[in-house]
């Protein structure tokens, strides 16, 4: 395999960036330093120390004791919980102090649980980070065998106004789940705003999956995942931005965009989307990646069990439950 | 999508299913009633109360304690090790008491650790579950579009003198990672000896990641981890065994395969190399699987951090660690 020597010397460059992803999920929750948020008795969410200084000061909104904060219980319903909460934000967002809370979205998505369609609440896409909130979108990748390059894929560098990882590269086209719209229908609606993708083009969109993975930044804790969608591409499709969010788009080879995943140029949350590809189309492989089965494994950590307590908040607290020995009846 | 409302009355099938090859992984492990294995310094597996008893009776291959359980450190290496388990099998296999020990092989698997290469000892694959050492195998999907069924796998039923799952549906074509072989070169020689796929077609075999799951039976544990490849078949192919282990093949639409795998004559533990392909072909999608972005962490639990202990075994044991928190540095 031509690429095979090139893949070579990045495989501990490619684990590196697996567990950079998962940073959360293989070292910062066992330093326990982050307090289990619970919202009508499930936990939903962590919260870090940073965070825990400005939401003591809501003590009508949130329950907080020595080992876990519950989201007031006596907000009734979604609606209570969600008003209650948008208040907060606002007041937070106002005194300018919060990373994350700059920016702001004016986009919200549901708080819901892993094996319910029952949603709990809704909050600005912002604040998700905060509270350590499960968080969902889709990712397309705009692909084609070149004739004489072989396997390529679009890449879109994010616009420089964007409030989050500006001037970024990232995927083809991706987006959040916002409260009203399915998966599908977000990958279309995307597909079309971000790089014009419409018509027939669009009928040959394939989902293929999803990678799940847990991130910590400066700006809080992200438990991400992605559905994914691959999108094979006529040789002559340009894509055109139609919603300003875009700075431009770049045809790369399948080594050059492994080479720009590892750079620091691209959206580290990402680079899932990006590798998970790679994998299900055989570019990145047994043969040419030692750390392949490990590499398969951090592209679907198990969220749906990261914030499952064997026992109600009402409970004894013993503090140490990740990972597995959930959901188990 | 025409199969959609077929595959709508399997949702909560196909999660239950999940979970039915996940068993250990979602609740046998919290029960607390295996000891760790400790090969070397390193936990490689778990011993479950029923091998215990027989083990016991070695105290010059194995150091019991009240927390754990411990191959005699005093053997110096691969060679050692390997010899003097063989040895203590040897005389397990005549008593003809355990069930996993009337299926031996005579084909010896690697017990290796995630992140070397090192191998610590071999021994005959039928041993694996009574210490729940991880496994490795390689599985094929044999495949086409057909004019007018649509997607359609080849599935193999095994040969009814199989030592395990004699008769049961399965795969295309799998196989275990013996000592000296390649991932590739199993699936190569597999290939051939029972579909007698050869020449110019097997070069059509495209790897696409891997399943990882941890499934327990009566005959023990099975923490296992399958190396995927798909291979898109002529209309006209026609497999043939080679080697007498498989008893027939049979074509069988996606959604055919799908009431197969429900079925109680589907080998569970090819369960998820099938729905992981189905996954990545689109056939079972977010529109018409409501568990979808679970069913997909279940085929990719976090096996490589499973045996890993943040202490060595002369620290204190505290008996609880499993998922995440670990090879973070």
């Amino acid at each position: 395999m031509k690429e095979m020597n090139s893949i070579q010397n990045n495989i501990s460059d490619l684990l590196k960036l697996a567990r950079k992803f998962n940073c959360f999920y293989l070292s910062g929750i066992c330093q326990g330093t982050c307090k289990p948020f619970f919202v009508a008795g499930n936990q939903v969410g962590l919260i870090r120390p940073d965070v825990m200084k400005h939401i003591q000061r809501f003590p009508e909104v949130f329950n907080i004791t020595g080992t876990y904060v519950e989201l007031n219980p006596a907000f009734r319903d979604y609606k209570e919980r969600t008003s209650k909460v948008a208040d907060m934000l606002m007041k937070l967002r106002k005194e300018d102090e919060i990373i994350a809370l700059k920016g702001w979205r004016d986009e919200c998505f549901e708080v819901s649980l892993p094996f319910s369609s029952e949603s709990l609440l809704e909050m600005d896409r912002s604040a998700f980070c905060l509270f350590g909130i499960r968080n969902y979108g889709v990712s397309v990748t705009g692909y084609l065998y070149h004739p004489t390059k072989g396997l390529c894929i679009w890449l879109q560098q994010r616009s420089f106004t964007k409030q989050t990882w500006p001037g970024s590269w990232d995927c083809f086209v991706s987006g959040g789940l916002a409260v009203g719209y399915g998966i599908l229908e977000t990958c279309i609606k995307e597909a079309a705003e971000e790089a014009s993708v419409e018509g027939d083009l669009i009928n040959k969109l394939l989902p293929a999956g999803c990678v799940s993975f847990y991130f910590e930044s400066e700006r809080g804790l992200f438990p991400n995942t992605e559905y994914v969608y691959d999108l094979e591409l006529p040789l002559d499709f340009v894509p055109k931005n139609a919603d300003g969010e875009v700075e431009t788009f770049e045809l790369l080879t399948a080594e050059e965009c492994i080479q720009r995943a590892l750079s620091p140029h691209f959206k580290t949350t990402s680079a899932p989307v990006l590798l998970d590809f790679l994998i299900r189309k055989g570019y990145i492989n047994p043969e040419n990646e030692s750390n392949y089965r490990n590499l398969v494994e951090l592209l679907h950590v198990p969220l749906q069990s990261i914030y499952s307590w064997p026992f109600t908040i009402s409970n004894t607290f013993n503090g140490d439950n990740h990972g597995s020995c959930v959901d188990s009846n």
